[in-house]
């Protein structure tokens, strides 16, 4: 099977699978990096997506939509869409860092119960955003408007800051970037990741006493086996 | 007529038209985004310029200055151009990031009345001017100090981060970025963006209660015109 | 005398040169800017390094890490060598943004006594590493996790972020940026920075009272002779 | 249906579907920038992506590889699967620019009967690339050479320069770009293509004849509309 | 006087003031480097404008154009605009890399004698527009289309690449990047370029000979006055 | 011993060690990309420097330049200390991008004998520069002239785009890039190159005739035993 995009073209899909609520809590939870190691290491966004304030980690469930450049129509398209738990995932059919989301936007986002946007261009109205505390994962930040002219698609596959994401996948944000994890995937790698934090606590304990990586790992034998040498 | 800069190469220009302090203040309580669509979306500069900390909201008069890379003698001549209310606005003769400004020359602008800083090159002590609540807008932070050897200009056209800068337009920046208003078109501008502000406060309670902007500006029939199609 | 570096891959040395900790200590509270000054404006990294949060002003002496794109594992072997007073210098033989070092690194670094981590790559966790108080200055934050494959060296000179930094050297770090002392030059630089301090404390009242920099540097006569112009 | 990446980690697909030879052929004599357009403007890979020498023009059916940043080893599992006709596709699992291709896998490339290469990093000996006759597009040039350590996939879909590309699409190649076309959609991208290309003949002996666009496309209505004046 | 952007969108200039045409032609024979040092080291485009192709050396008259990201509109209506001895000199209102101009509009522009196109964006067709002998500088080669569906404007003053551009200014292009002369002084920088040029072939003989610039120049004592030391 | 930068500002070494000259024409003669293999993967510059025009291959012994952001006064008295069979590796304090280089510089150069200038910088005159055969590497090229007011340093070690590079050092540069090997490990280095290289034609024979890397090379096993997977 292919993406059809060339199919999806000025489309709104109402429908979409979304990953398990109580799933993708849990992920959030556990935040980026550990999902995306239990996840063996992809489905990270790229890394200049970045929060536009410091200090929010959040999960939901994505609604897509794929805009044009310097044109947000279709995010009034989108915010009909959204039920309360979804993190709206903006693609740009080029790079752009136009302002697309603003204050006004923000208000309606979060009165449909959206929890976050992930855009992979510009926002503005930022301190008003951080105010009414709607979190927003960006590649610009730019007071630059945009107009309302041309169709994209809503709740299509998009590809965003390097990722792919579906409707419905579970996404999960905060200081350190954003994961996406195809919903029928969000199960088993929640697991993994528990899994994984779990044995962290416990080597946070050791490494606090003192006791080396290099032995709580077992490591030593390995790195002189590469050829590791010391002098003095 | 063109901008003559061959003719003001060295030059210092002292009596200046500035935009009606009036008019700037009030252009500064609506803010960079709000004022650029005023203007009919242009005269931003370019989204690298951000505040070096978030929060700050100013406008004020621009006094230009000229400066050539790695060097910031001009900024001293500049200081003495300085009135209560005026902005400074650097642009340098080729990209740099070094660090023209730090907390002396911050003391001296603020001793003129200068409002704030927009310069597209680096600035340092950025710690301390934040404590001295001295705002700047700047390409970039950087420790690395600049010489004093060649001169430039003060108070001619200059081209700041991709936009044009007269000395005495009116300037307005905050946490979304720096937008930039001919002093002859400031009230004008200042009119049109008023009115902008006084429809966003309604439309803002009416999408926080849930109307979608889709029936609030009535945009589904220009969506279906466009082709907009709805599947399940 | 050449840096050996093909000499020198797969090693770890074990007992270096470190400046002299009361030297490093003056040198971190007189901070980048005014130590890159007394350097002769050198050893400074490139103003992409950037604090993970604002407001850290840390010096310490260098241990260097040579790691391999997406592979950290040097980090642990580069933890055994560090003292309590010592910053971890990691350079990569790439460019790479993935996040070598979190939470758990950081918990070992600062049980052996680490202030600070430069590096010139990725970090993760950085919400935990603020909390615990432990200041990185790094190029990108990614959630991006590496492997533990292959081998580099520990305590050899790297170049870090257009640098050239050798173990023992005295890295001073603060929201300005990194620079790097070379610890045989330590003490001279201290004695320069001072001097140059207790002549800017002066110059900052004079400003503060509204002496314009033109007549307490006495630069109208060179201005003039350079061939500045006033005009009205 | 989700792409399933994280079951597909260290797999080689042998049986693909590939895009009909014939088709492929005919949407490479049509070049990029006329199929692209055909495919409704998307398809395309970021403009970074360039050609090591100047006048090639390609099309193939895809096989896709994904590597790990500074590890090749998997070309070499990529060669087997190539049938002549093929263009193989690499993606990396993280940004990187050393060169993962040089003059010998080309050989071994070429003796398989492929076409070209798409990298999204960079590659080597270019000089004997072009001497050879096998074109490559990619995001760099450099001699820094790869390791051959961990293992990555052959035949799933990539995210290669921005594009999701599936084994078996139809990539075209030439000094404007590259843009893939899935296999189901490329009958009906190169028809529509034609059908483009065809117009296009007409309308270069208008144009040169000096006839204006703006009366062969009967635009001067539209644009007296959307009100544009001329003055003198 | 201010640039009044905000009055001139959706603005055609038919009557433009141009440059003398012997001049134009007499800085073009000079070439970039020396008109830019005859300017005082203004009027430079950045050095990202880059020609699609090496070996060009063009001079005309501007044609300015003012166009939206995406959208090529005004294109059509700059071509009509075009005189036997134009430079075509497009800025786009955000940064884009689409590709605006192809052979069809080269066409076009041929038949109404325009020499060559600068644009701050993309171009396509390169293969083809090298063959036809139309030179282009531009930020990037892309096969992306534009639509059109927003005006701008045409012979108003242009921001291009940070270089500020009226109709009618001098414009020269070749492998060493595109400066700009306004209209006004193309007579008094074609005199001192012709000076400076004079000059330079005397001193090439020298150099050539084996005098060094440091006699030549005449720099020994200022070398050794700003304090340079010679060591073995 | 550290490298004394900063005891080292405005000095000139007159007298260098140079690699052997035969070593270094053999060097030359394998190649940037098989000598970087021979070092072990370090040494090679950043893969942004870039060739002028294309097909140089050039190697020589360093002669070292620091200059400063804007000023090329040095470029002359580096002149000087060049013999034949040198190329000039020129390093700028600050990133910078301005034409530091073009015709008579070259005239100059080429009259002393040097066979090329790796410059981390701009130059210009680049068709002429062509015409005469002087090979440069660079990071841009700007028609961008500069100043002659701030003396720097010849012949101390250097940071040039990532590489410290010691006066006399070898320097190999062709269209794959630019790599540095250290005066006294020259030969060792060759010798492993040659080696290396007497291989590749074997191996270049077999791959030509259709044997697969992954049998020639031995790699199915641990390919298996990491896990790779084959479906179909």
């Amino acid at each position: 099977m292919t993406i059809p995009y060339i199919n999806q073209l000025g489309v709104v899909k109402r429908h979409i699978d979304r990953a398990d609520r109580a799933i993708v809590e849990q992920l959030g939870q556990l935040g980026s990096a550990t999902v995306h190691e239990a996840m063996g290491r992809v489905g990270l966004l790229k890394p200049y997506m970045r929060p536009i304030y410091a200090g929010s980690q959040v999960s939901g469930t994505a609604v897509t939509v794929l805009l044009h450049p310097g044109d947000n129509w279709m995010m009034h398209v989108a915010a009909e869409q959204i039920q309360p738990g979804d993190i709206v995932v903006a693609a740009i059919t080029a790079d752009c860092t136009d302002g697309y989301f603003g204050d006004l936007l923000a208000t309606s986002f979060m009165a449909r119960g959206a929890r976050a946007l992930i855009i992979d261009a510009g926002v503005r109205d930022v301190r008003i955003l951080k105010e009414m505390g709607f979190p927003v994962w960006s590649k610009a930040i730019s007071a630059k408007g945009t107009i309302k002219a041309t169709i994209g698609s809503v709740n299509i596959p998009v590809l965003c800051a390097g990722a792919l994401v579906h409707p419905g996948d579970a996404v999960i944000a905060d200081d350190d970037g954003v994961v996406v994890v195809p919903a029928a995937d969000a199960a088993r790698v929640a697991a993994i990741a528990c899994q994984r934090e779990a044995l962290e606590e416990e080597k946070r304990v050791k490494l606090a006493a003192g006791v080396l990586g290099l032995d709580m790992y077992d490591m030593r034998g390995a790195l002189a086996a590469a050829g590791l040498k010391y002098i003095d």
